[in-house]
């Protein structure tokens, strides 16, 4: 099989080449979607590279769920539902095996979101991932990092640090034993937050996804809005696998170690209880703090004690 | 500097956060645009990857400004406008002196079209560099590789060979001498015939740019649109070192070395002699054969002897 035909047998006949908004998929120089008038688009790009954010050893089909999950996230974290994405993969070799495992995760997760794949490349070289996403908002809907006021409730969706476990215990399985399969499901398999980004959409002030661990994350949103924060460290939803491990390094993983996916936000302080609960049906968030207008100071308290301040960046000095 | 200081200082203060219909740019989880309501989204993403797609030894404004020019060229090959590109880019090293003679050059060309840098990715591993880009076009006026019709003429931009040329003449410099500084500037520095795919826009019925060679490119436009091609050899505008070297070889580079990146276009037979001439005055173009009604079977003649058939697809047997 040639390039051509590998995009065709894989990915082309996977998806339609029109299908409402989208006029021309797969197969010319270039797509063509005519956005509805009354939306905005909303377009992220994320790359993986083999031996940076994944092992050499990771399956196919984790490399390709995950390269489409953290563009999803991407997306989740605008309040943005997701439409069209473009793939870029360079693959050291043409083995069908492995794109086929690839393929078939890859649209297996995109089907479950109605994705259209419109295009892309395929090249020759060391195993990379880079997938474009582009999803819609009605207009001036979409959620940014720089909106959240004083006052403002932090919350943070799901759980954190179970990637970062999960990963620790791949590297070193003595010191860092027993990942549970959910643990390492999410460090391979982030269940990117679609729909409660979408719930956020007229509530929250600001938002983002937390890849690079919360207190980076938390941090681009301090930056953005010019305001600080105060973290309650007992507040912080701790995955299952933390509790079992010395505490300050369970801190540490939670609060720094990234690859969670989960959805970091701020809300209006006092919304009434129907909102909040309507967010629960859909997934766990937990309330872990509050804004407050001391410029990108971010304070992490223990049981109102203070113990730690970071600035929005710094998260590289939290030890 | 880490990651989003680089961003930050060699990309993202190049560049309006909002323009126009840019409504955010660099910065989020993901950029916002608004496309004007009587517009279509035209997008192309390619990628580069080093030891395949330029040498180890290219400079790094070659680089960048070819890994722009590709995806220019595909928005060409649509007739549309080029706007908004999103970069994802994978370093071994942070080279900051690499970098910045990339970013400047990247950015210089994108600034002659008026480009906006809306976001992408900056990664740790084996150089490569993908560029999503998206253009607009007036809505159904986007160019298409399926919309030629027996009868049209087929028409080429500019010359073709001098990159295919020059890459013989990097890799084997005693069998290929004295390639012109030009043509080595055609294949580091391809010229996107922007101008003349707008031109286009009301009038040729299928385009496509000639990335891969002609025969393989208007083959594309020969299986699309369900027709076959007569090509006159002698109507192929050669670049100028091939002129100088053996006629079959001049003939295979020309029909088959492909990093032209010229358009090859297909129009009624009989327009008006102002219409051509409008084109003319953008950028030379040639008439080298004849859509006929053969499905996708590509006929070559010399001086009206036929001398070779091949498919759409079958460039390869192409000898």
């Amino acid at each position: 099989m040639n390039e051509f035909e590998i995009i065709e047998h894989f990915f082309k006949d996977a998806y339609p080449t029109s299908k409402g908004d989208l006029a021309l998929g797969i197969g010319d120089d270039a797509a063509i979607i005519n956005v509805p008038d009354d939306s905005e688009l909303v377009l992220s790009m994320d790359t993986l590279v083999a031996g940076v954010h994944f092992f050499e050893t990771t399956a196919p089909e984790d490399i390709a769920f995950k390269s489409l999950a953290v563009n999803l996230s991407d997306i989740a974290a605008m309040g943005a539902s997701p439409c069209w994405i473009s793939l870029a993969l360079t693959l050291p070799d043409k083995d069908l095996d492995w794109i086929e495992k690839f393929a078939s995760s890859f649209n297996t997760l995109a089907a479950e979101h109605s994705l259209v794949l419109i295009g892309g490349d395929l090249t020759k070289g060391p195993l990379s991932v880079t997938v474009q996403i582009h999803g819609i908002n009605p207009k001036g809907k979409s959620l940014r990092r720089s909106g959240a006021n004083p006052g403002d409730a932090i919350y943070v969706s799901g759980k954190l640090g179970a990637a970062a476990y999960a990963f620790k215990n791949i590297e070193d399985s003595i010191l860092y034993p027993a990942a549970t399969e959910k643990e390492v499901q999410r460090l391979h398999r982030p269940d990117a937050r679609i729909k409660t980004g979408i719930a956020l959409r007229d509530v929250a002030t600001s938002c983002i996804d937390i890849s690079d661990g919360l207190i980076a994350d938390l941090g681009h949103i301090l930056k953005a809005s010019k305001v600080g924060a105060e973290l309650e460290l007992s507040d912080i939803p701790y995955s299952d696998s933390l509790k079992n491990i010395d505490n300050e390094l369970a801190i540490e993983l939670a609060l720094t170690g990234g690859d969670d996916y989960e959805l970091c936000f701020t809300i209006p302080d006092g919304l009434p209880e129907a909102i909040l609960e309507e967010f629960e049906s859909i997934c766990p968030i937990s309330r872990i703090g509050v804004i407050n207008n001391k410029d990108a100071l971010l304070v992490l308290k223990k049981k109102n004690k203070e113990i730690h301040d970071v600035t929005s960046l710094s998260y590289s000095h939290f030890v």
